[in-house]
């Protein structure tokens, strides 16, 4: 097998080598550490873009509008769609990946699915992974489109340098997004289907909600804008409010320090996994089988088992050192 | 301060005793350790029911109609119940903890909310801990009642014996339900508010993705029961198919097999827990947010300094124990 110098050929108009070099760091083992790490000083360049909201609020008609218009502009745009799929049914719900046909013959444009399916908590590390790799491939925006259902999807909204929480009108929809913790993570709020009744009423709750939220003279209010993605309208509006938000980042060098906080939890994720990945042999799971058993008969603590695990772990480390 | 004998005194007439029991559990020191070890030998006799389902499903009403019932069946029932609270209000959300006020007195229910708020991840472990102190206190049912948005909740409602996901005929929830991953841990489908139209609607689209689930001869197929919390209508059958799954559990040996995987997960959680709290010193996480400028600025990957961290953290554990 020839290696590709992923450094060197990781361009938009490569898409093939973009597709490949995805699924290197999608499937996360060496690999991938080696392509990101020579790739990386190439990233920082992509404005990235976080779209969340529940299921059925239209966020994937809103995700074609915008790349559409930022197209039009003439900047490029990668989209990273997190699927959340069934254990049992196994594919995408309603053909979230057919969807995209109309933009993905685009040659500026790019797609990429990734499956929420059996990732356990490394989706969000994956995703960023596979958006360091669009950036470093001269992408000009990265669309990151997650279901706001689970913390994984939040995690994934949250490390955009723009969010975009998009609801709609029922009634009841924004006290579920504040529960579900949306009404923290948004930079806009993007009130979609704005044409169905219960529009207004429900950006009065958004509003009301937001005026729980710490700030003073210097934050960041949240714009809430209305929009019917499928019409066609609000998008300008959007387009120009996440320049607004992205021109208030960059006067107060707090786009730096947004980046840099969201490097901080990736590199923490980055190191507990690799913990996680040592700690876990075939050898210390199957000691913790077997004790099973006892454990659920109440003859052994599981904080007893645990120290036992810790302490294996740990003797197994100073003995490589020593 | 006089230290108790929790092994002795942890008892259902003694509420003060498990009240300052389960802060303990939650506030997870080494006390905490302590404590539990000390009572685990008694646990394992109360039966586990998870209840959960979207936001507005009626979960809390069904939680104090299946406790009253279960009061005239003479069973005394501990009820966690985890709530969502906003990391800006502080609060439990429409007066979760009110709402109780009906079954608080009776001195044979034990009611405890548990808040999401900043325990990141840490929740269902301290919820499983405290279901063991309200277990080992001797209560004979433990109701976990969470809302179906997160991984958390759902980790915690999986952790049951039951598993109760509470929908409404509202057309969607089921499709949300799925998106959520609720459908794959439910052992009993509840269509509460199933006076409402489109409730036949609601359970024939259940049925259809129940299909879609892997099973065979031995499997337990969910039921679906329709009920009107707040009218006290299908109480009774709920009632008695948490006896039905229970028994079905019993006979085939699958208790002692769901508790011993359930136990499995937990005490991975301790274990990751422990050594997460030692890698995450005060002087790595200096090193780690002084470094943050140049990952941002592309002078450093991530993952090269994720190593080094990785690097400091292995060799202190060789340097203590040589």
């Amino acid at each position: 097998m020839i290696k590709i110098d992923f450094s060197a050929e990781l361009k938009i108009e490569n898409k093939r080598i973009v597709s490949r070099a995805i699924s290197i760091v999608e499937y996360g083992n060496a690999d991938s550490v080696e392509l990101l790490t020579s790739i990386y000083s190439k990233t920082g360049n992509a404005y990235r873009i976080g779209i969340t909201g529940p299921p059925g609020a239209g966020k994937s008609t809103l995700t074609n509008q915008l790349t559409k218009y930022y197209r039009g502009l003439g900047k490029s745009v990668a989209i990273i769609a997190v699927d959340p799929t069934s254990p049992f049914t196994g594919g995408a719900l309603l053909g979230d990946r057919v969807r995209m046909s109309e933009i993905g013959s685009d040659s500026g444009v790019f797609i990429r699915s990734m499956a929420t399916r059996g990732s356990l908590g490394g989706l969000s590390k994956k995703t960023i992974d596979a958006a360091d790799v669009l950036d470093a491939a001269g992408f000009d925006i990265i669309l990151f489109e997650t279901v706001g259902v689970g913390q994984s999807e939040l995690d994934i909204a949250r490390t955009a340098d723009t969010t975009l929480v998009v609801l709609v009108p029922e009634s009841g929809d924004s006290i579920q997004a504040m529960k579900a913790g949306l009404m923290e993570i948004a930079d806009l709020f993007i009130m979609n289907k704005s044409d169905r009744p219960g529009s207004d009423t429900a950006i009065t709750s958004i509003q009301t909600i937001l005026n729980f939220r710490p700030h003073d003279e210097t934050s960041w209010l949240p714009y809430i804008i209305k929009s019917v993605a499928s019409e066609n309208i609000g998008i300008k509006e959007i387009i120009e409010s996440i320049d607004k938000h992205k021109n208030y980042l960059e006067v107060g060098g707090l786009l730096q320090k947004k980046r840099e906080h969201n490097s901080k939890i990736r590199i923490k994720e980055i190191v507990e996994a690799q913990i996680k990945a040592e700690l876990w042999t075939s050898e210390r799971e199957s000691s913790l089988s077997e004790s099973l058993e006892s454990v659920v008969l109440g003859k052994l603590s599981p904080y007893t088992l645990a120290e036992d695990l810790i302490n294996h772990y740990k003797n197994e480390n100073g003995s490589e050192l020593s």
